[in-house]
């Protein structure tokens, strides 16, 4: 049985992993088969935003153990995640991977990628295993290999981050998916477009498969 | 279009509204053609658990901003739930539940529910509109409803709850629901037992068609 490592970055959509995108990558994993096992970076968060409001609010939030709370305490630390013991590596959404993972909501083009997860992800690069960004975390993804072709939707600000760190971006629906089959990167817009959970699925569930076919 | 009230309790199933309940629930509505609104106390937590020792930590969280986390925001004071206004309520489970909108985690048999909590409760019970309690929810059923006749899954202890305040409590798989047509409530166990989100997603399907049935 395939298995596929979930990084996490934190527990909710203004300052952490995005929670829908999140329960529906585990959900589309659990139907194709797939094992999982979910990793979130032992750091504190940027900040803490009051979700009702979008204020930020005082207060310091671990992101490893905010994380745990969509997994039931099934997370683990980022250090530990080995891409040799996986088949495959997913990334959700949420401002968490723009703000915890990287600096791309701050830095915009000149962003900075957390170490820890960037020696992940360019483990799975170098191992040649698949690999799904999703929502704003295709944002990264010219920092990480060459020649990247992928998809945030269609937003232009965010699209313009991609090509000036040299790659292709294209525009998408909510319901497609980007895969760049010579980097093995499947991408997909999620929130960046979706305005309901049924069509931020729509998309995941192609990613996911497209995913499983790249094992 | 019918629409429905969830009721969140928090984020996270230590201390809150148990997450992949939540997104769940919201993916079957939206599944079925159904709207919804989100509704949460606007009150302190019980307390805040790390989910990821399972330790009672320092800090105070409000469950109205917390379970926003889980709805991006859209989620309005459970004081503004006017059931008038609903063709049925919906109530995921969680420890919030427990600790939040009720205090049977800590009361047993003798517990007393939120009194906002309550009210909602109670006024979608007397205009006959259909409800669904999900997980640890269906324990405080025997406080609102006369002969109520529910499942919280298997587990003796919470089941002795439900027989000791009126209520007939049925043994369930994962996978089950209880349907009482004459209080027009339906429960189902999800994480009392289930071990993933696959299984939990199977009774909570049942769940809102059964809903959807009594409107």
């Amino acid at each position: 049985m395939c298995k596929v490592a979930v990084v996490l970055s934190g527990c909710g959509v203004y300052d952490g992993a995005e929670i829908n995108e999140t329960v529906l990558t585990l959900l589309s994993l659990e139907e194709n088969g797939i094992q999982y096992q979910c990793f979130a970076p032992d750091i504190e968060q940027y900040h803490v935003i009051n979700h009702l409001t979008g204020e930020e609010t005082n207060g310091k939030r671990n992101v490893l153990q905010e994380a745990s709370r969509i997994v039931r305490g099934n997370c683990k630390p980022l250090k530990e995640l080995n891409a040799a013991d996986f088949d495959g590596l997913l990334v959700p959404g949420g401002f968490g991977v723009a703000k915890n993972l990287s600096n791309v909501a701050f830095e915009g083009s000149a962003f900075t990628v957390n170490n820890e997860f960037l020696t992940v992800c360019l483990a799975f690069k170098e191992l040649k295993k698949p690999a799904g960004y999703m929502c704003i975390a295709p944002a990264l993804l010219g920092k990480i290999y060459e020649s990247i072709h992928c998809t945030i939707g269609n937003d232009p600000n965010t699209a313009t981050i991609i090509e000036k760190n040299g790659g292709t971006h294209h525009d998408t629906a909510v319901n497609e998916v980007i895969i760049d089959e010579t980097n093995r990167v499947v991408t997909t817009s999620c929130y960046m477009l979706a305005e309901n959970i049924n069509q931020a699925r729509s998309g995941i569930i192609k990613l996911v498969e497209a995913l499983k076919r790249m094992f």
